[in-house]
């Protein structure tokens, strides 16, 4: 049981006004650093390890981080099957490219992320997350999602993935119908991206908003929306959305043998070959959200 | 954005001393009462509608009860399929009774729940909990479930569901092998139990003890875990045990179109036939907390 006052030293708040969670830490912030973009901290956690924060919002927990990069990675890359050339947009942490790295088949990633502080605390402090950014497939580069996407040549990706913060600050631009078309333009055909796409519970306007920017570019059959639990995220319930490029379904004809062999090779945390379909599955106010006043 | 300190008056904090969700209400407490066993109270929150805790614990709030009733309660309904004799221990806000009661096949429903102060403040405050006490198949009992289940008569029902609070103060004895050895024996051939049982995240420790007793009273073959998310809960996830006496496989034989009328016809929100199956698959990280050390 815990009551108020809580000590501000103690606990970081995420949250609204009106709904929060609260982790506690052991009072000692271990990195602490403005960037040019967003404050950007680790904290030392009382039983969810360390967790990394921007502008106070909790990006990840290394308790349960794997809810969030095994389900952003893991879910394109086995309904793919035969994934190449990946784009990760955002994803400072280095949770979502040790995920893609897992697979041999991969040749190339490119990752970019605009705060390359982000990329440092996580280096300095969450190594299980950032211990591929010396992958020799790996071409990182510091710079601006948005921009990289402009000039990026057509066709160019099997796999996008935009593994942003929320869409306040330098992501805000992540959330738009100009974005996702330049992404589409830049996937190969049969080519698959995933997105975060906040919580239906705790950003409904949000989830609402990308979730028909998507189907305006990629089609309403193009994209699918699946679900992941995280207690370190408001209300636990987080989305994605699926979209391709007249590619695979994303679970109709799973290869459940490969989402079985990455799952126990890996000794992954939360993906498997099971939950790979349900989380497609949704509680129906999550459908009702999604179909009211779809184009 | 929320930051400390935060209000004593106006938000409720349910958790532990290492994380916590906080929700917050209008300030004026609706109802309050000390009963025999434990603190009642209603709260207006700002965007859950109105809040019923015990003790301070969230029990539920209108806007995201439906997560929890609808899977404890259709879930066995719909699996079970013919279902004509129910026994509800606990169950005082009326949610489960309310959704055992949309079947016309059910014959008889008894409730046995120990508080009446958690059904007199249901019936004033959460009319759309409490709306199907005045059913003529009901009959509710103010009594001890543990009491009642050592004096039942043998195969007595096709259905029972404990709705407990945690396994602390009232509810205690309702986490006991005794306890089940009774439900079991008061299950006819083929009748089904399902169970809440907390938090995997959270209240891992009564999750996985929970889990096991089961296990030993029904075998590991006929308890089977399922979950849902209600954000209202601390960590959002919650989990049910479906446990049979011989009885249906939760989901192998599913009748999705009897699913999908039970789900249709009541404008259910949360269950639907993807979701009862979905539920029962589990994250990698649960499935090993349930088979480390088993039996």
């Amino acid at each position: 049981m815990v009551s108020l006052p809580l000590d501000p030293n103690l606990w970081l708040i995420d949250g609204s006004d009106t709904y929060l969670l609260g982790i506690r830490h052991h009072g000692q912030v271990l990195f602490d650093e403005q960037s040019p973009y967003q404050r950007v901290r680790i904290y030392d956690t009382i039983d969810h390890g360390k967790m990394l924060t921007v502008d106070s919002l909790v990006m990840c927990t290394e308790k349960d981080e794997s809810a969030y990069h095994e389900m952003i990675i893991q879910v394109p890359m086995v309904a793919h099957g035969a994934v190449k050339d990946v784009l990760i947009i955002g994803g400072g942490d280095g949770g979502s490219v040790r995920e893609v790295v897992r697979h041999p088949g991969v040749d190339r990633v490119t990752m970019v992320e605009i705060d390359e502080v982000v990329v440092r605390a996580s280096q300095q402090f969450l190594p299980s997350l950032a211990c591929a950014f010396d992958h020799p497939k790996l071409t990182l580069m510091i710079d601006d999602g948005i921009a990289f996407m402009d000039q990026a040549a057509d066709a160019s990706f099997d796999l996008i993935v935009v593994d942003s913060s929320d869409p306040v600050g330098p992501a805000e631009g992540l959330f738009t119908s100009a974005f996702y078309q330049q992404v589409y333009r830049c996937l190969k055909p049969g080519g698959v991206m995933t997105v975060q796409s906040e919580s239906p519970s705790f950003n409904q306007s949000a989830f609402r908003a990308l979730h028909h920017c998507l189907r305006g570019v990629f089609g309403a059959d193009q994209t699918h929306c699946y679900l992941t639990v995280l207690p370190t995220y408001p209300t636990g319930i987080w989305s994605f959305n699926y979209c391709t490029k007249g590619g695979a379904h994303p679970f109709h004809s799973l290869d459940r043998s490969l989402a079985a062999t990455v799952a126990q090779t890996h000794n992954l945390r939360y993906y498997n070959a099971d939950i790979h379909t349900a989380a497609f599955q949704l509680p129906t106010f999550i459908q009702q959200l999604l179909t009211d006043g779809a184009d």
